[in-house]
C-alpha cells in the first residue's frame, strides 16, 4: 500500500495549494503536535511563505479545524451510508464495522491528529466537531437500537456498545501502518466478526 | 472521583521533588504535547529551577521516558497478576479486562501521554519501551492461547483478539473523564463482559 497522495486525501478542496498546505499541516501536527507547529513550519513543508498561507487559512487552528471538521464529515458520512445500506440490521453493521475500520487504518495520520488534537481546536470550533461527533455517536446508537428492536441484537447497555464500536475503529489509527501485514479491508472483515459476535448477531 | 495526587500516581518514586516533576512533566506533555513543551516549563511547574531538574531527570526525554516505562510496567504489571489470577482461563479473562479498562480510565492522562507521545521517545529508550510492549502483547495472547487449550474461547485469530483486547482498553483513555457518569471499574465491568461474548467464552 502507498501512501495517499493530497489529491486522495481531499479530492474537493481546491486549489491544490489549499490542499499542500493541508497535508503539510496534517503531517507537522502528526509529527511533532499542534502547539510545536509554527505557520512558517507549515508555509515551509509546503514551499511557500506564510503570508501565502494566510490567504487560504487564516490562522494554525484554521487548518486544524479543516483537518478535524473534513476528517468527522467523512467518518459521519460512513454511518450514513451504513444506514443506507441494504439488507438487515446485522448486515449494515457489518458494512459500518468494515469500513470505518479500513477507514482509520488507511487515513491513520488523518484519524491521530482528529483525536489527539481534538483538545487544541478553539471553543467555537470545537463545538462544531462536537456536533459532527454527537451524530456519528448517535448513528450507531440508531444502528444498535435497530438492531435491538428487530430482535438481531443483544445489548446489555446501548451506550457503552456504541462507544466500544467506535472505539475499536477509532484504535486502529493508533497503531496500523502500512507495514502491517494485513489490509484495512481484511482487517475490517475481522473486527466485523468480532463484534457482531459481541452483539450477539445471527 | 477526585483527580490523582503524586504519590497516588508514583508511590515508589523518591524524593518527592522527582514526584512533583514528574507530574508536571506529564501534566505539560498532556496539555500541550512533548515537543511543545521545555524544560523549563516542566521546572516552573514543579516550582523549581531548571537547574534543579536536572539533578534528578538529565533531560526531557529522560522525564518522558521514566513516564512511559512506568507506565508500560504498571500495564505489564496487570498482565501478570491475570495471569496468576485463580480460576479458570475465562475468569483470569474477565479479571484482565477489567483492571486494564479501569487502569485506563483511571489513570487516562498517565495513559494519553505513554500512547500518544510513544514516537517521541529516543530510539534505546524507545526499544526498552517496545520490550515491555511485547511482553504485554504476548501475556494477553497467552490468556487468549490458554483459553482456546482448554476449550473455552473460540477465538478466529489470536493476534487479532488481543490487539482488538488491548485497543478496547487503551482506549479508554482517550475519551474517559472524572465527569463520566460510569466508575472505571463499572466500565471494566461492562467490557469484560462484551470481551468474553467476543470470544464466545462460556
Amino acid at each position: 500500500m502507498s501512501a495517499p497522495t493530497d489529491s486522495d486525501l481531499w479530492p474537493d478542496i481546491q486549489p491544490d495549494a489549499a490542499r499542500r498546505l493541508l497535508r503539510a499541516g496534517l503531517d507537522s501536527f502528526a509529527e511533532r503536535g499542534y502547539h510545536a507547529t509554527t505557520t512558517r513550519d507549515v508555509a515551509t513543508a509546503a514551499g511557500m511563505s506564510p503570508a501565502a498561507l494566510y490567504v487560504y487559512f487564516p490562522s494554525k487552528a484554521a487548518l486544524l479545524f479543516e483537518i478535524s471538521r473534513d476528517g468527522h464529515q467523512k467518518t459521519l458520512g460512513l454511518v450514513e451510508q451504513s444506514l443506507a445500506h441494504a439488507g438487515s440490521t446485522t448486515d449494515k453493521m457489518r458494512y459500518f464495522v468494515r469500513i470505518f475500520v479500513a477507514w482509520h487504518a488507511r487515513r491513520h495520520t488523518i484519524a491521530r491528529v482528529v483525536q489527539y488534537e481534538l483538545r487544541s481546536l478553539p471553543a467555537k470550533e470545537y463545538q462544531v466537531v462536537r456536533g459532527l461527533r454527537r451524530n456519528i455517536e448517535a448513528g450507531v446508537r440508531a444502528l444498535l437500537g435497530s438492531g435491538v428492536e428487530h430482535g438481531e441484537f443483544d445489548v446489555p447497555d446501548l451506550h457503552t456498545a456504541a462507544t466500544v464500536v467506535l472505539s475499536l475503529g477509532v484504535d486502529v489509527a493508533r497503531w496500523y501502518s502500512e507495514k502491517h501485514p494485513k489490509t484495512p479491508e481484511q482487517l475490517g472483515d475481522e473486527y466485523a466478526e468480532l463484534v457482531l459476535r459481541m452483539l450477539r448477531a445471527g
